[in-house]
């Protein structure tokens, strides 16, 4: 099957998808993107996502109308197969095209790409854990916008595959901030950690999830940021987000976590997550 | 006249260059550029701009033969009718189209998209200098390496045209490093202060030009960092680049440099640059 993708309103083969490399997001990454998973055709927490969206379109300065964006995915779930499935829909907006200034010009159109992928839960992996390394965190300091200015993302994640681990957990200053593409949590002592929400981390969805289980299972759940040798003497860690889901880390930079299977706390949340998804 | 720009082997009309969104450039800001003066057809420092693309392309793993490119940049002048005059040549790397995953794939093309520009010099700025306004650097932690992901410093120098200023003078943990696309060197006592070449700043080409017209002036240059207190304090300051030029900044947040008109050690070095290249 034919590919189909949305571009500048219009829905079309992936293969005649053009942009203009004058593009703002191809020569300044001047963009915002956004993955929303869908289960079964449903879309998970989409208002969080489009208000995380709005949020970070508003810190870049860039208008942008965000209604109509749910008729755009369910068209690309439709017309790709893949409405019964879990599904990802793919979100990139950028600046649009115009002569090359490293300021914001005013008065041109936002280039809105989205694509639709097939994008199933990693079931061996969130049932057996994946090693993890840890890499000083050297990304911007607006880790909080999710912009498409992700070259130390890929940079730092290509050294995890590189060995074979599944996440980069970052470290700044001392402190675990959040992962490549995921969020990091840790346990200890029956209670989770992460790092606050500040600049240095994304706002995951998948972790309000998270808390919001703990909420309701009478789990603590504190905002703490901890330092690398607390990671590795975490009884369990999870790296989260929209494509790890709730992902036991059972190992970071060699060093068994917990007895080295995902824990007890993790599983929960799993279960409690899937509830919710499935 | 039609502009006629280079991509992927092939010169165009700009409104006929097209690229694929599923570019790593677009998607991840995962490439390199570079831009290059030339003065009446020479290019101004062709191997040093050579050797830094090389080491950026190196730093983020992509392979890429960089033989050939001189023969492009000349096409593109003499296409646009710029080889009399000063024009710019702006040449962008990316690792090419590929199915979105964070870590680098391998076996793709790069894509390679180069243009002229006319770009003269500031005269008018060169003889007066600007004013500059100064701001947290919130940029990666390998500034080091020319890579597209600039979202950061399209926004900081956002905020230096928002005011009308030149451009914005980055500080990191209370050090002035360089500015959102120029180098920042500082004149106390008849000396030329400057960050040293650390992964938090470029290895500007103007800069290592105006070393050695310090060199061969007897003029001291030193590699030291200095505080934003010691940029107000400066006798002059100047923001250096490809574009910038020698560029004197007479004011930094509203406060004088000197007697807040172009200072002889900037003059010294604007006329001995200026006789290099014109």
């Amino acid at each position: 099957m034919k590919e189909i993708v949305y571009l500048n309103g219009q829905f079309l083969p992936r293969s005649e998808a053009r942009i203009s490399p004058d593009d703002r997001g191809f020569i300044f990454a001047d963009g915002i993107y956004e993955v929303i998973k869908y289960y079964g055709g449903k879309p998970f927490r989409f208002g969080d996502h489009i208000l995380r969206l709005k949020r970070s379109l508003g810190e870049i300065g860039l208008s942008f109308d965000a209604g109509g964006l749910k008729e755009i995915f369910e068209g690309l779930l439709a017309k790709n197969g893949l409405g019964n499935t879990q599904a990802g829909v793919y979100l990139q907006i950028t600046r649009g095209a115009e002569k090359r200034v490293h300021y914001f010009p005013v008065g041109i159109n936002p280039t809105v790409y989205a694509f639709a992928f097939d994008f199933p839960s990693s079931k061996e992996k969130l049932e057996k854990g994946v090693g993890v390394i840890t890499h000083e965190d050297i990304r911007w300091h607006r880790c909080d916008i999710k912009s498409v200015s992700l070259l130390p993302n890929t940079m730092l994640y290509n050294k995890a595959v590189e060995v074979g681990a599944g996440e980069c957990i970052l470290i700044r200053n001392g402190f675990v901030t959040e992962a490549t593409h995921s969020s990091v949590l840790g346990v200890k002592g029956g209670k989770l950690l992460a790092h606050p929400l500040t600049n240095l981390v994304l706002p995951g969805i998948t972790r309000i999830v998270i808390k919001e289980i703990c909420e309701s299972s009478q789990v603590e759940f504190a905002e703490r940021a901890f330092t690398k040798d607390e990671l590795y003497a975490m009884d369990e860690i999870i790296i989260a987000g929209t494509g790890s889901e709730i992902m036991p880390a059972t190992s970071a930079d060699g060093n068994k976590i917990g007895d080295g299977k995902p824990g007890p706390l993790t599983k929960l949340i799993q279960d409690k997550f899937f509830e919710l998804t499935r």
